[in-house]
């Protein structure tokens, strides 16, 4: 069964700071034409710091789009072309302070593929060194540190909702055998 | 800590389809004045299908975005307003032709915190009853019948990227001890 959707006309409705919206009038496998609202975003990267007993260094945030704060792992944008694993490396030393000895690839998600191409690579973060942690002049969190079994159970108990710290997490409990 | 923003200004920049984009101004902890761009989203549902042989109902989709067609769960987004189970219900139906006897709520997740309020429920559908597939006249998706450990594999090889799609299959192997 064909399944593509043919691009004819692209409108550039908004370009932002580090999001794009575009409004495309595409051809469906039927023939007949749709309109497709798609969000441009550079892509992301997230980090699971791990700590020699087992603890995860998450970070609490308000989220301005939900209009409340998030516990989740940290994690940041790319600038456009920047690669992911470096752009981890600067973000877990930013929002934590830490560096690590080790990173593990724990794949890629497309974190909205209904209306958006952002994807997001995650590391998980081993050998932790803490240093001091250096924001961004407009960046505010708070680090906590929690043992990786009771943030398997704040994710039973819905009380992690960010889909990536979630992902993270449960990728992290079945490549380490945790 | 002091983390919330305050808004002080919201433009609306584009009402779509089904996305809103709004440019908001905020004032951050600090006093001082930024902006944020806010996708507002009507919010979701996904279906983890599992049949009696622990066989996961998948569906292969082409999306836009992302230029290409991927291995997810079924899903859809809320009409504005829509009860997501009674969504998440239709949608199963739908997609797979597929009605369920049981739903186990497997919680939420945020998308993509850092630009959108989407927000979007899980269930788990068991004691699967086959009916005949109903899809939108502008929908066009394929299913497929795969077991559940090899999903799992697929997700630790990095073939499945969809971030509802692991999400709703690792927390289904944790509740159901799968």
């Amino acid at each position: 069964m064909e399944l593509t959707e043919k691009t004819i006309k692209t409108d550039v409705i908004y370009n932002g700071n580090f999001i794009n919206l575009e409004k495309l009038t595409v051809k469906l496998p039927n023939g007949k034409e749709a309109s497709r609202e798609v969000v441009r975003h550079p892509g992301a990267v997230a980090i699971v710091p791990l700590t020699s007993d087992n603890e995860v260094l998450m970070v609490r945030q308000y989220r301005k789009p939900l209009d409340k704060v998030l516990l989740e792992i940290p994690a940041g944008k790319l600038n456009y072309g920047e690669d992911p694993f470096e752009c981890g490396v600067r973000e877990l030393e930013e929002e934590t302070g830490c560096t690590a000895e080790k990173y593990t690839f724990a794949g890629q998600i497309i974190s909205a593929p209904g209306f958006s191409d952002e994807v997001l690579s995650i590391y998980i973060a081993t050998g932790l060194k803490q240093g001091s942690q250096n924001l961004d002049e407009d960046e505010f969190l708070t680090v906590e540190k929690i043992p990786f079994n009771t943030v398997i159970e704040l994710i039973l108990k819905n009380e992690i909702e960010d889909a990536k710290t979630i992902v993270g997490i449960l990728k992290t409990k079945l490549l380490l055998g945790l």
